[in-house]
């Protein structure tokens, strides 16, 4: 797919405290991608997790999820390639023993060192290649490593994903910079989302793992390419405390400025990620408002957002506020018809029981010229508003997921 | 696509105490094409009706909701080519005065008459056209006319859909007798499950409303084209009494035997209609077994059903197990991941923690051979149990969904 304009990769990117590499470690099937990658933190740093709620569990989402409960962390090994998922209690000895040996190599803690694998399920990680991987790794470590490292965590992504932001913060500046893996769950199986959040703010762990949970919850947590969610899907976040700015609390000014500081890099990241979804050649971003309660209006915009006729009208450029209505209807969000409205790019198609037909050329158009659609539907209700991110369904989908394997 | 070898239309279908006709009365684009309908009882009928859930609901479905109250009905009307949905106050004059009409030409009560439309969304019902169809199929009523009437009231359905069963009840002898059209959502925009059972059984309206509502739920229900509902999805019962049994309650050993008659005729269609969803070339069965509760049951095997990963993966004829595995992973449902069984076709993949990649070869053939797939997922964890018939996701499906329209 072409590369949408919106995806302007930061270059140069670096954050204070934290040192990156990427190499070709021949886990790929191609040896010549890189697919160890390492995020290092020499004087340690704040950590927060989010992990996938699926009961199937990969074995490093386990190790890290526990690792990461200290709140402090040093190094992340990143591996693409093989998922070690579905590999029972081998799978989970693999994990640990890869901080044991990252930690050695490093001089850290085992604890405080966190693994993430994405790849095919079922093998074991290839133990041998991983470790000299983690070896000739270290030995790029640098300041200026991230574009090598985001790369690295890449599978099946079209491109690399990265976003960036600067800000001030009690007189202090600081950046969050971010990078990704698509959620694009073609090869192999149900591959994964991998999100590494990077800020030389100084934030305590409880502070950070707020921030992380509620950014996370309105941004990627609302990304959907087909509902589906993986076995291994992981954001982490590493505070350096390079800035060194005063620490501050939930509920703070200060807090507030950092939250929206980092929902704007992560939603960056949701639509790039969504826009690399299998086959996708939109994000249509669905924004629910004057539902009952914020529940119900995620509940309807999740249904929009994953109705296969809504997804592949988008492909189609139809302006098809009907299957909209209907996802709404079914989503069991409470309104009543005559009450709701339907917009598109800002363009009226239904507005409280009439059909607005003139307009649906002038959607059609706006559809046809843009990779990011804003879908707008009002229940006329109540105060609850919610935003999901979604990809469309074509025949590309169909295919990579369809042939994969066979 | 080609009929599936288990749709056997049964040939020359008759239920003692109705008459049917289907006529074509240019509502569809093509003036050739039967758009009309008649389900007559003279004497009347014990009638019962489950209707969408989805809160945008057609007109026909608000007038026929409230008719069908009483338990009893004489006549239904039904037209294809045009849904009378989204059409507000005009549209559900349109409904009320088809009734009205309707019950004039038959001298019969308007609230006797039960209305269903299925086709365009948007559009006024063309009132003369289906008052003249009413009156042209009222001439051709008769005991034999099933088979025009079921094909009336398809819209886009690649063939027309009939189930029949006999069976004994208290020494007499009976009829079940099913039409349908499908769930497939293509044009336009969403388009219906249109659903008619007839049977000469003596039931009261009572008895006939619990019988028709759990038997739909383990069937009708638990289809799954893509997950969507549509505005105007309508299943009616009647009961012309022909068969001159005694009367039963629910709980009775009578109330069983026809329980399961209705069942098994239920189950025939809802496989004929999801083999004729959009572009579908298989429809695979999921049974969840061993789970908590039967919702905890029906949850996973629907998160199994509705996965856009897994339809993918049917329609590739790949034995994908790691997507089902997903799936039941996010659906909610409480296991332990090493103790959980799948399997297709009767082939076991994943056995408590091992993966049978030995397996996967025959699983693959199996796919390729069949259009019917079992699916079974065992959880082991309690006694829920649960079935979900789902559709594959397939080329045609996203040019069909995609196209329509543009």
């Amino acid at each position: 797919m072409k590369k949408p304009s919106l995806v302007l990769f930061p270059r140069a990117v670096s954050v204070p405290g934290f040192e990156f590499a990427g190499v070709a470690a021949a886990i790929k099937e191609n040896a010549k991608k890189k697919d160890v990658a390492l995020i290092y933190a020499p004087d340690g740093a704040s950590a927060a997790g989010v992990f996938t709620r699926n009961r199937f569990r990969a074995a490093p989402v386990q190790v890290s999820e526990r690792n990461v409960r200290s709140g402090r962390a040093q190094l992340v090994v990143i591996n693409s390639g093989c998922a070690n998922a579905a590999t029972g209690a081998l799978g989970f000895d693999d994990a640990v023993a890869t901080t044991d040996f990252a930690a050695r190599v490093f001089d850290a803690r085992a604890c405080d060192v966190l693994v993430c694998s994405t790849g095919k399920i079922g093998p074991r990680l290839p133990m041998d290649k991983l470790r000299k991987g983690i070896l000739a790794a270290r030995e790029q470590l640098n300041v200026g490593g991230f574009a090598a490292a985001a790369e690295a965590i890449c599978t099946t992504d079209a491109y690399p994903k990265a976003a960036f932001v600067r800000g001030k913060l009690s007189g202090k500046s600081f950046r969050i910079a971010v990078m990704a893996k698509g959620a694009g769950m073609i090869c192999p199986d149900m591959a994964t989302m991998l999100c590494f959040v990077m800020t030389d703010l100084k934030v305590s762990p409880a502070a950070l793992k707020k921030l992380l949970r509620e950014a996370v919850d309105v941004t990627l947590n609302r990304a959907t390419v087909d509902g589906d969610a993986s076995t291994n899907d992981t954001v982490l976040m590493l505070a350096s405390g390079c800035a060194q700015n005063p620490t501050f609390a939930a509920g703070t000014k200060e807090y507030d400025v950092v939250k929206s500081a980092l929902v704007s890099v992560l939603e960056k990241i949701t639509l790039q990620i969504v826009l690399d979804g299998e086959g996708a050649t939109k994000c249509f971003v669905v924004d629910v408002s004057g539902a009952k309660s914020a529940k119900e209006a995620e509940r309807a915009a999740s249904a929009v957002a994953n109705s296969q006729l809504v997804k592949a009208a988008m492909f189609g450029n139809d302006p098809n506020w009907g299957r909209i209505a209907a996802a709404v209807g079914y989503s069991g969000a409470r309104f009543k018809q005559d009450d709701v409205r339907i917009a598109m790019g800002g363009i009226k198609l239904y507005d409280q029981g009439r059909v607005l037909v003139q307009n649906e050329k002038r959607a059609a158009a706006f559809l046809r010229g843009h990779d990011v659609v804003p879908v707008s539907v009002s229940l006329g209700k109540g105060g609850g508003q919610a935003r999901v991110y979604a990809s469309d369904l074509t025949h590309d989908y169909v295919r990579l997921n369809a042939e994969y394997r066979t």
